[in-house]
């Protein structure tokens, strides 16, 4: 490591981070954590789950599809434009990181070709990349959670009681059964975030982090070694998979801020930036947020909020908590265990409202003031207090994704009456993503993993503060929100500087380059109390529909596909 | 009765509606049942609920009240405009029949002159008329029904087991309560329906319909006549209202059909009549819809659909049926027993939606089409087959004046994701209804009231072929739908043809003047099925939020109820 007071030129990292629909390239001063400059490029075809490109075949219900092109393409108009915004050369760049959504996975050829950029392959849905949020593997899910609890799998209790239709071997087992052909041409299957590093640097390094949070490497009772299940449990999971981690996976994994390898000649003429320059194991967009947020430390959890809401902490020792994503040693930050957790609609609940649920009045009024319909209806719910809407929702408009891991779990509003108005019905949807997030809490501190303070990242924690504040006062904790508003990309620049030891640490670069806003939120105790009392009606709701298999919610799902079923909309 | 054969001259009947916003008046042919003309004149204040005429002065929540200037404003600018265009004269008009919403009641000096008529009176909202959707008197209701329990008063069983917030005991103690200078100066307590009558025809003569199904005159069990509660139950309500009944109401009561008076000279000459025609008794609105519906045998259930639902039926004999509002002889058609039940939010809940859930994107898109925005909801939402969209709503947004009695329920969504859009959440709205009125149709056959088809009326019948053909589907009935599409109006001539004589009977007169339109609707079988499954978690959720005293949709009342009063935003 270079020491700062023998150089006069700033050394910048930059930081990628491959979210959903777009890529984000920062420059940051590896110093101060100075953002220099930040540049936006939209995938090409954003989620995919109408059509294929360029075709009319519809997709089946559920599908999020992406086309890794369009990632390359994103990198190679973001990265350059960040640069020439931030006015400095290639070389000033001493570091590369990157972080994309989890568990997004595609189908390569064994020099990481994507099956689906190949002609033969394009109208094959299986063939692409299959996004976070493609939920059509629920089925596989269920077969995967049916043989893992009768053969008591680790991953099971790693992973909370259940694994989920969103992650790795619920879509590979899902193109195995519905496209044999795209697995058996297949030579790997690899997180995109992984995939975009091999790009990056010519050589497949995973890392450690999405494999155990998403792909069942989970660590032994017996702590002598880390591993995936057995070939036993894959081929119980269907003949065909008895190999699956030696044949098209990977053992050979990295921790998170390790260095994948340096940028080939050919991609660091395509960026603009030096060969060679050391490029970070790929990570997972919500866990690089953590040390950017300042978070890593036990006792905070930070609440990545967007479409849907990431909590992630990280703890001295592994605790079973009951719909956690995943306990992973060196998961997070290395040297100390990670958790993570996760909510699966926030914004994209709040968008929905504001698409399909505010009224044309409030439109107009917003049009009148100029604001955002976001802001009129947060400005109106601001003046409530809690209680006063006498509603209450559970936020599973997106499946509940935390403590039951669910996704065929459904939205509800109670307490409705025809004097309810569109601010109160927004205020206790914000309202029941915050019980969502105390009930996360509550599952781990019921375990014992403390938890005595909360950070928020991404637009909504710095857009919001009455969002915020009801997280607070709900929760009864104090809440420090990033300073960065790419934490993120932040995150994952941080990650390039140490792997290019450019700090010896992530806590070394954590103290250099992380910030939080002013002074936060602080609980108020008299609307606390009140929402004690909502938050117990929260939970009675979240266990009578939740748990109980004989719940009216479960029931409309099964009725809703068989009627799909029978009106022949199902194309599969 | 003249016969038909003997003059040329055809026969007009006068109907006159007073409803919820305005007044109608129809001139009717007596022998053909043709509609000749009708007019509208809507009240001039509406329904007063946020601010008394001509004052600042913020009403309480749940207030619904009237300005009874207005009734006899509408009705002096109706019924001349109605006569104009039908092109006859006065003298033509051979009888005078009313119907009025209810309970609306008022106080009134001893010659019926409004109290909020009085300058003195003119700031107090208890002076006024007391709309049928007022609900600010649910601590009475509740007082009501603790005594009336206590006691096993007849009236608890005559009612289904609940007395309403809306009659007119429970509107009458809330004055007594809130306002006891008003309860001292009235000089008598009136429905509206019977209030308009007296100043038509100069005499105070009262209907035994509301009297029955709305203040507490039952049937005795020894059949040895009927009465209101005794003097102990008023008693043990307010001392002050021990002889409630002998000072301020009337035992003298007449059935539906009886003369009640003949056109005073004054009402005759301010309307274009001839004095002295005569007038029927006044009579409920949704009641006098039932002959003009062709419907007066029993096992034909008469839905009136319009901001809230009635249900009315004959029977042979009388039962006990959770929830009804109603069981009286004579008290629909005289001759036999009528019984009445309700659902709060019908209507109501649609316009709600429309105005206050449909987003703009549905606006546009009803506009680019020339479509009123229910009929664009509702040609997307025929698209769907039950259970196709995962919902499942509850239909109390206006309370539950059905089966559970119990106004401080609400709505409920359930089922919501991502994916909803607005045309399917407006059909579970309707479906909703159509699950409430197939449970009330259940707690009438479940006691032996045969029930085998449906007639409907109101504007939403005739409107809207799906919501017909969904209640088909659900309830597994025949629907026919009256032709007129004033049947409270044609109902209400038609009443008056038999007071004046012009038909022997409400038989009579039903074969005479009232029509159905052509086929109706049929249930489909697999439909029906669907349904069936569905309705069983309608059920299931009723009996969950409504039945236990420990219900989240409860607690969340009272905790509304409390925030409110921690605001000091409630007034009383």
């Amino acid at each position: 490591m270079v020491s700062r007071s023998l150089r006069s030129p700033r050394r910048y990292a930059l930081g990628i981070d491959f979210g959903t629909l777009s890529a984000r390239a920062l420059v940051v001063d590896v110093d101060t954590g100075e953002e220099a400059a930040s540049a936006v490029h939209d995938y090409r075809h954003g989620s995919i789950q109408e059509r294929l490109p360029g075709t009319q075949d519809r997709l089946p219900p559920e599908f999020a599809l992406q086309d890794p092109g369009d990632y390359l393409e994103s990198l190679h108009g973001a990265v350059p434009k960040a640069l020439k915004q931030a006015g400095i050369r290639g070389d000033q760049i001493l570091s590369v990181g990157t972080d994309f959504t989890s568990c997004t996975m595609l189908p390569t050829r064994a020099d990481g070709t994507p099956l689906c950029l190949e002609p033969r392959w394009r109208r094959e849905p299986h063939a692409y990349a299959k996004l976070w949020k493609h939920h059509a593997a629920q089925p596989e899910a269920d077969h995967i959670n049916a043989i893992g609890q009768s053969r008591a799998e680790r991953f099971m209790k790693a992973y909370g009681g259940r694994y989920s239709s969103e992650w790795f071997f619920s879509k590979l087992l899902e193109t195995l059964r519905h496209a044999p052909a795209v697995y058996a041409e297949a030579d790997r299957f690899i997180e995109a975030g992984d995939w975009i590093v091999w790009k990056l640097c010519g050589q497949e390094r995973r890392g450690l982090s999405a494999a155990g949070f998403k792909a069942m490497r989970v660590y032994p009772d017996s702590r002598d070694g880390w591993t995936y299940p057995s070939r036993d449990f894959f081929k119980a999971l269907h003949p065909r998979l008895a190999n699956v981690v030696a044949e098209k996976l990977s053992t050979d994994l990295l921790p998170p801020g390790a260095r994948a390898g340096g940028l080939t000649a050919a991609m660091a003429r395509r960026l603009g930036l030096r060969e060679g320059t050391p490029v970070a194991v790929g990570n997972i967009d919500a866990h690089v947020a953590v040390p950017a947020c300042g978070a890593s430390r036990p006792g905070e959890m930070v609440m990545i909020l967007g479409t849907s809401t990431c909590h992630l902490l990280v703890g001295d020792q592994p605790q079973w908590v009951e719909g956690m994503c995943g306990v992973v040693q060196d998961g997070v930050i290395a040297g100390s265990w990670g958790y993570e957790a996760g909510q699966a609609g926030v914004g994209d609940l709040f968008a929905w409202y504001v698409e399909h649920g505010a009224p044309a009045s409030v439109q107009a009024e917003a049009r009148r003031r100029k604001q955002t319909v976001y802001a009129r209806l947060e400005s109106e719910a601001a003046k409530l207090v809690p209680g006063e809407s006498g509603l209450l929702a559970l936020d599973w408009w997106n499946g509940c994704r935390s403590v039951l891991m669910d996704s065929a779990l459904s939205g509800c509003l109670l307490g409705a009456t025809l004097g309810t108005r569109p601010h109160e019905i927004y205020r206790a949807l914000i309202e029941a993503t915050a019980f969502g997030t105390r009930r996360i809490i509550e599952a781990f501190t019921s375990q014992g993993v403390r938890i005595h303070r909360l950070v928020g990242c991404g637009g909504l924690a710095q857009r919001s503060a009455l969002l915020m504040q009801i997280y607070s006062d709900v929760t009864g904790l104090p809440i420090r929100v990033a300073a960065s508003e790419q934490t993120c990309a932040l995150g994952a620049a941080m990650h390039g500087a140490v792997a290019a030891g450019l700090h010896k640490d992530m806590t070394a670069a954590t103290r250099a380059m992380a910030r939080t806003q002013g002074n936060g939120y602080q609980p108020n105790r008299g609307r606390k109390q009140v929402y004690d009392r909502l938050y117990a009606e929260y939970v009675r709701l979240h266990d009578t529909f939740g748990r109980d298999a004989q719940s009216p919610m479960k029931r409309l799902r099964q009725l809703r596909t068989q009627a799909l079923r029978r009106e022949s909309r199902l194309q599969r």
